[in-house]
């Protein structure tokens, strides 16, 4: 079974009866599992998350996006959050068997579906046509109030639907990336500069791992200090090789590892590849998980 | 979502169209999913493995039981497996959020379900209804040729059904037990004695963790020794703690683990456990892996 993961953003995050509208919209597509709806009232933005089939994903995309267009004015829009469009960014993530490429084909095919209803769209990360488009903070500069005289640069011309400013839906960003992992280590020091030194050294921008971003945090309740992670691709990038290299790069300085953290959701590969590192057993696969059978 | 697994051993290993007919009835319940089928025609023997909800499980086992029952006849089976009956051996096994309570009410309702059918049948392992029917190998002693006698006599009293010899169904066993997980681990050398040490020290019969089971293999191709095991209950002793156990031993020996092998099917919550404790990350659950998501 090949599973395809949406968390798209909406700009409305105080009209609960829309909201939950919109989840009802998601949850009928048969096959598609919603496993979070969370509204921010100060964004004024919902985030929905939900998995499934890549079609069914589509398909339920297609619903959100329907109901979202039809009853969200961006016109009158006020929120903390940048944001550009009523269906304000809408990534896809791969979860299973699910190439990139594949993911691609659904993005743009979701893209064009926007475009055919007049709506402008960008599409980024590894949706991007271009290098210049594949930074959504690029994208967004400027906001929803930016777009009447963006949308009229060829520079920004979009890369589906028409280049003209559609007043109450804004533009949408449709965009595929890998999951993201949330990784924290906890070191067992109370001296905050041990982390940021091995922040800096794991970290892309200071030359470490091409998929890490980090920053030290000081936990000061807890008496330690934390090298917090986002590791953006755990195949390229695994987990446990990130754990390993804090680990010795802690150890230098005479400091311990002393718990860990994983936030949130996980593919299930990225834990079979930990198990195959510490237990040696390079042939271990995900089809070995008994559970993994009632996926197929 | 609960599940649980049931892996049924019947008598006849070699009549293509029984094994197919068998097979249909098990996927022709809801929720099943029927994961392997394997015949041996010398030991005429079939052996199916299938998952689904416990209620689920539990029909599609009686399914199997009705269709074995009207077509095998016992007594003129051969072959060179111990066995004792046309359904031989049921072992029902929780793979998720199943308690070994829970399992032993399935069983328990199969084997009254069995003894209505006039079926003698003994409970085995965590279903035993007392410690001398713990194990299988004791309830098979004689096997098939042996219960004429054997059913006679107050010590062995069925669980179920009547205490009077049926010819054509034989004796079922009963049992649950927990998922057995295959771990063989490959050292860095030629010199048996090494295994073999580890192998007694680290089994429960000669001292070691309570749920292993141990012996030494040598890997002449590969040059390489294995310490081959058996676990028994993943959950009281966890894979990791084996495998750090084992590396331990070996370096006393100035021996290198080289490679490990898990063999076949394993329960999710053990690989979490594996990252639990590699990772450090202490809080981990099941439920953080997206693909759980699917399973509830």
């Amino acid at each position: 079974m090949k599973i395809l993961m949406c968390v798209p953003n909406i700009s409305e995050g105080k009209d609960k009866k829309l909201v939950a509208g919109a989840a009802d919209a998601i949850r009928a597509v048969e096959g598609i599992k919603l496993l979070e709806v969370s509204s921010d009232r100060d964004h004024n933005r919902s985030v929905f998350s939900y998995l499934g089939e890549p079609e069914k994903v589509l398909a339920a995309t297609k619903k959100l996006a329907d109901l979202v267009l039809k009853e969200i004015d961006m016109s009158g829009h006020r929120g903390d959050h940048p944001r550009m469009g009523a269906l304000d960014v809408v990534p896809f993530i791969p979860v299973r068997q699910v190439s990139n490429d594949e993911a691609i084909e659904i993005a743009r095919s979701f893209g064009s579906y926007l475009g055919a209803k007049g709506v402008p769209v960008y599409y980024y990360e590894d949706a991007a046509a271009s290098p210049q488009r594949k930074n959504l903070a690029d994208i967004r500069k400027g906001q929803y109030e930016a777009l009447p005289v963006k949308l009229k640069d060829p520079a920004w011309a979009p890369d589906e639907g028409p280049a003209s400013f559609n007043a109450t839906a804004g533009v949408t960003a449709v965009g595929v990336r890998f999951p993201l992992i949330a990784f924290n280590i906890n070191l067992d020091t109370t001296d905050l500069s041990v982390a940021d030194r091995i922040a800096r050294g794991i970290r892309h921008l200071g030359g470490g791992y091409r998929h890490v971003r980090a920053i030290a945090v000081n936990l000061e309740d807890k008496g330690m200090v934390q090298v917090s992670m986002n590791l953006t691709n755990y195949s390229k990038t695994p987990i446990h090789r990130v754990m390993e290299t804090v680990r010795s790069e802690a150890a230098c300085y005479g400091v311990s590892v002393a718990s860990a953290e994983v936030v949130g959701p996980v593919p299930l590969e990225s834990l079979v590849a930990v198990a195959r590192f510490y237990l040696q057993a390079h042939d271990f696969t995900v089809d070995q998980i008994i559970e993994a059978n009632l996926l197929k």
